[in-house]
């Protein structure tokens, strides 16, 4: 468990008032959490158009996770109480927090997008389940971050979870009238209607969130964890 | 590129081959968090020149945390076996990561700072306890990440933990040779040689790491942790 491969202060003697005071430096490893937790830690990569229900899935994948994780007094048989630790990235807390900085050019977007790779791959390292809600609309951004995460030499950690709706459906749903806005040219670039969504090629998994229950989809996506053996299955 | 906010989708009838496709959003509170966990998230704010001994301790906390939440079956009667969720942020996960496009230019120290806050306020809304560990000279940034926390409401969240060496103890440790290269300028801008280091006014903690054996320095911090209620006290 120990991780000496930071520095270590050693034997400092003499130093002020004490002696030997020796300043080892150790570490929690990715695999101490992992055992601990019982389950591994990985990214669900949610990706889609706007209206596509990526944050509308990815919250409720993320309530089914805590769900399935409380104590469950009368079933004690049961693996289904392990804890899960999870957390969503999305636009409330990124783009209002870290990249308030950003806006919507070209340049921007990828550095959106990278940075929101990288706090992903903190949370990887913390031995979180992570799930992020992002339209990230261009190939080469979404596999800049799997290139940054299987760097780290895991397998199943970085979950691309296309969000399969479309452009027909995600325009009538339009919650927040912006494609409406952007039909009338009010918002520019806006993905589907005046820039490219690049769909996944090989994504891990394709949820048909235009049309099928919100329950099946999440369904679909907690299974996969557990058949990867990412989290443990609900036994009886 | 739009991102979602917290629509619910709502009823949205007939669409493609489903009807009644009811998306409602739902989301896990951080409060949520804390009462599965049985504790609360905080950031450790680590503070202090360069050698004081900022990582080393960050570590060692994190170390008596994360084995004090062990599961200890011969003492089913202690709470001492809550796990206990924690995550370092330092130059190693950072400098090399989401921030590797920085330099040390006083913009981009402001900036690493900055980033760095809302990480580790993201990791809170994780119900995480975050350590940092950053010279992090300047006050105002200090306080930068005070007040981004402290707009969340609560309290006991931002604790600046002052690592207070003397610069001469940090120069006599100088295990990567830094102060020896600022005194010969090849490094410019060196905190507490060629550039401020500006010591807090009020931490919450001030702990000794000069002069103190490095379990003394960890008793201190995981005991203010208990006091404040922000995890559970060993029992017995």
């Amino acid at each position: 468990m120990v991780d000496d491969k930071k520095e270590t202060y050693g034997e400092v003697k003499d130093v002020g008032n004490a002696t030997n005071i020796a300043w080892h430096h150790s570490s929690v490893t990715k695999e101490d959490i992992h055992k601990r937790n019982n389950h591994k830690s990985c990214i669900l990569w949610f990706t889609g158009l706007s209206g596509s229900g990526k944050s509308t899935l990815a919250n409720a994948v993320n309530m089914r996770l805590f769900q399935r994780g409380m104590t469950n007094d009368n079933d004690e048989s049961s693996t289904a109480n392990v804890p899960l630790h999870s957390y969503i990235l999305d636009g409330d807390n990124i783009r209002h927090g870290i990249n308030q900085d950003l806006g919507f050019s070209d340049e921007d977007r990828v550095e959106n997008i990278r940075r929101i790779g990288h706090i992903a791959a903190l949370f990887l390292d913390a031995g979180m389940i992570v799930l992020t809600a992002f339209v990230s609309p261009f190939r080469s951004d979404r596999e800049q971050v799997r290139q940054l995460v299987n760097r780290n030499g895991y397998q199943h950690e970085f979950i691309e979870v296309f969000c399969d709706a479309s452009l027909d459906v995600c325009e009538k749903r339009d919650t927040k009238g912006l494609y409406d806005k952007a039909r009338k040219g009010i918002i520019k670039d806006f993905t589907g209607i005046s820039s490219p969504y690049e769909a996944p090629e090989n994504p891990e998994l394709i949820v048909n969130t235009g049309e099928t229950q919100l329950d099946e989809c999440v369904d679909k996506v907690v299974s996969y964890l557990e058949e990867k053996g990412l989290i443990p299955k609900v036994v009886g």
